[in-house]
């Protein structure tokens, strides 16, 4: 059987100016993954009648199915909906289903139903549409010669909503889609040249296995996936994971989709330990990641961001001769700022970052992309000596990263 | 004359399965309306000769200009020349010149030479190579009947360099581009419906310019284009700008592509004034984003993230008796954490954020998204209730955006 095929078509002038990015269609292409519809084409284009018509119309000679996002807003002058009428050859009439449920969104928002919302309900016969509970634009369906065309609105939240809670389901009930079968292993620390190097004895003995090798700022993701309805197909997958797994085991902080902070809360969580952390270099960076996790407020104690000297001596006793001899960008103060924010907070663990994020401030003997990083446990410690690159921010996030990686490794006894 | 315009075409596997977001279509957009060539459709395919061939295809058909993406890499499998070939149809051949390059490169960076890295001097006989000083893949243009075709890698530090330093300056010289003239407004605290019917009035008097509304986390983008070279109209365009500043003149925290951060930190220089702040709610938000503007150190002094009680006596000496009374999330915590923490760290300003981030935390007279923000400067103080959302990290976003254009406001004495 042939594989079946999906297009985005993204209708958004914002788009194309640039001035939006455009994640929507990134989001689509991930959930229509995970149920086995890869995305093979992506098509934005202006909102403008000839270029709807065009657009749909080639993705009708390729694609199996077609998701439309943007172009259903409530403004008079929009053209896609009597576009769409004229695409599949239907009229436009008044929904009263529809109608009823843009009289309930703005009821139960206190606003007044005008001319331009009652428009809304005016829709082409199309062959089914879909509730929208976060906006007043239904979304529209229509099926043609065994190829579906979703038709959604462009705001983010709306169009989440449909494809999540009813385009993903419509989509399996419908296609014959054979499953697809998705692993994951995050790494960290291991340059991307070197990783393909050490792995591609293991890779090779599974050609049938799609791999993908995705560096991020923190590290590179490695990515496998199989498209298979055999559950021995499903068990090389898990076994080449397991090898993998096997030859780089430090350097895997996670195999779900979630990041680094997640990981070390709940390191913290399940050994019952606490928190706290005394910030130079990046700035409250790492207090902000920690606390992006819900329930964080357990394990984190709080965080002093110290940008002065006066403040590291004042808050985090770090000694005026350590300034005097060693400098604020130096393994002696990043140690006493380590121990100054545990015993101050009264912590089992702590993180300290002192360096020079730039583009100012660099000196003779240390330039910009320096970092001196603490990390400490009851009484064991690690400080390490980093050299980043030159800009500010990714200075920020990279050394955030690598104090919360220093101490997901203390607390697995890593090295 | 026709306004020319450009397509852009992505080839990107990661692109389409959703793991990458496409931010190089964003750049170059935005790149090319600066100078007055719109991009009018953004392709996206996989690395397949058929695809690559049918999108040059149709590209050829529309476009004045194609810029192309991917597919470049030192790959040995990489089919993308060998198609550029095809469809241009010319031949193959080791370019001297890039040769140099590569061997320069790497060189530069202790890397051997291997057949692959040969390899990337092999190339389409184009009419003109763009040379890559931040890796080994050239760009490649054609010229065919008045149409342009860039052809650059994918790596977004490659690309970005590749047209910001040659092909933008390329297309001024062999295009006749009518000036487009661009302005912008950053607003915040304005609804976008109210905004639009407030200034309405004002917009309908000058159709000729385009106006968008670019909703964003912290508020609405307004901007402003005209293409033109008639200085008239730039007159024009200047007029309705200064009209809608005035109309909304609070409400504007720019007209330039920085954000509050910067605006807060370029009125603390100013008015020479030291700033520190207290976070609970926010978690080392504030600080972050102060922190990411180059040279913060000469009015950002520290940020204490005091997310527990005892944090939040013991460093900012807030009382333990209005804890009990009126609990950590009130307006009179955040007032004594804005002057404990203006206090402690002798700074002239100070700002402090107390809440319910979600999706825990809530009691049954304090909900979820419930804030209280405090800022002050010398003896001035203002403290305001919120009441955000549900959503963690947009309730952080917005606390901290709160907090700093609360003390934006303080600084310049709005209300």
């Amino acid at each position: 059987m042939k594989p079946q095929r999906a297009e985005i078509i993204s209708i958004g002038n914002e788009v194309l100016a640039g001035y939006t990015v455009n994640t929507n269609a990134t989001y689509i292409s991930r959930q229509l993954m995970s149920i086995g519809l890869p995305v093979h084409w992506v098509t934005t284009i202006a909102d403008e009648q000839e270029e709807i018509l065009r657009a749909l119309q080639t993705a009708s000679t390729r694609a199996d199915v077609v998701l439309i996002t943007g172009g259903l807003g409530p403004t008079p002058d929009d053209i896609t909906k009597k576009t769409i009428s004229e695409f599949f050859h239907v009229g436009m009439a008044i929904n009263s289903e529809v109608l009823k449920d843009v009289k309930r969104f703005l009821k139960e928002r206190d606003r007044p139903l005008t001319e331009i919302n009652k428009q809304q309900a005016l829709l082409p016969l199309c062959d089914a549409y879909i509730r929208n509970p976060r906006g007043t634009a239904p979304g529209l369906i229509f099926r043609r010669e065994k190829r579906h065309f979703y038709f959604m609105p462009g705001v983010p939240d709306e169009m989440k909503y449909m494809v999540r809670e009813f385009i993903v389901n419509d989509l399996k009930k419908t296609l014959h889609l054979i499953p697809v079968h998705n692993r994951l292993l995050r790494t960290i620390g291991f340059p991307e040249s070197f990783l393909l190097q050490r792995l591609n004895p293991i890779l090779k003995k599974y050609p049938q296995i799609q791999i993908a090798f995705l560096p991020r700022q923190i590290g590179v993701d490695l990515r496998f996936r199989i498209t298979t309805e055999q559950r021995r197909e499903v068990e090389k997958l898990d076994r080449l994971v397991q090898l993998i797994r096997e030859e780089i085991s430090e350097y895997i902080f996670t195999d779900q989709e979630i990041e680094l902070e997640e990981v070390l809360g709940q390191l913290l969580s399940e050994q019952k330990l606490t928190v706290s952390v005394a910030e130079s270099f990046s700035g409250g960076l790492i207090g902000d990641l920690l606390t992006n996790i819900p329930g964080s407020s357990v394990y984190f104690l709080g965080d002093l961001v110290t940008y002065s000297n006066a403040s590291k001596m004042q808050l985090l006793n770090v000694q005026k001769s350590t300034l005097e001899k060693f400098g604020a960008v130096s393994k002696q103060t990043a140690v006493e700022m380590v121990r100054g924010v545990q015993q101050l907070m009264h912590s089992d663990c702590s993180m300290a970052t002192t360096g020079i994020a730039g583009p100012g401030g660099a000196t003779e003997t240390k330039p910009v992309g320096l970092a001196y990083i603490a990390v400490r446990c009851k009484d064991k410690e690690i400080v390490k000596e980093f050299h980043f690159g030159s800009e500010r921010r990714v200075n920020k996030r990279r050394g955030a990263n690598s104090a919360m990686e220093l101490l997901r490794r203390l607390l697995l006894n890593i090295e």
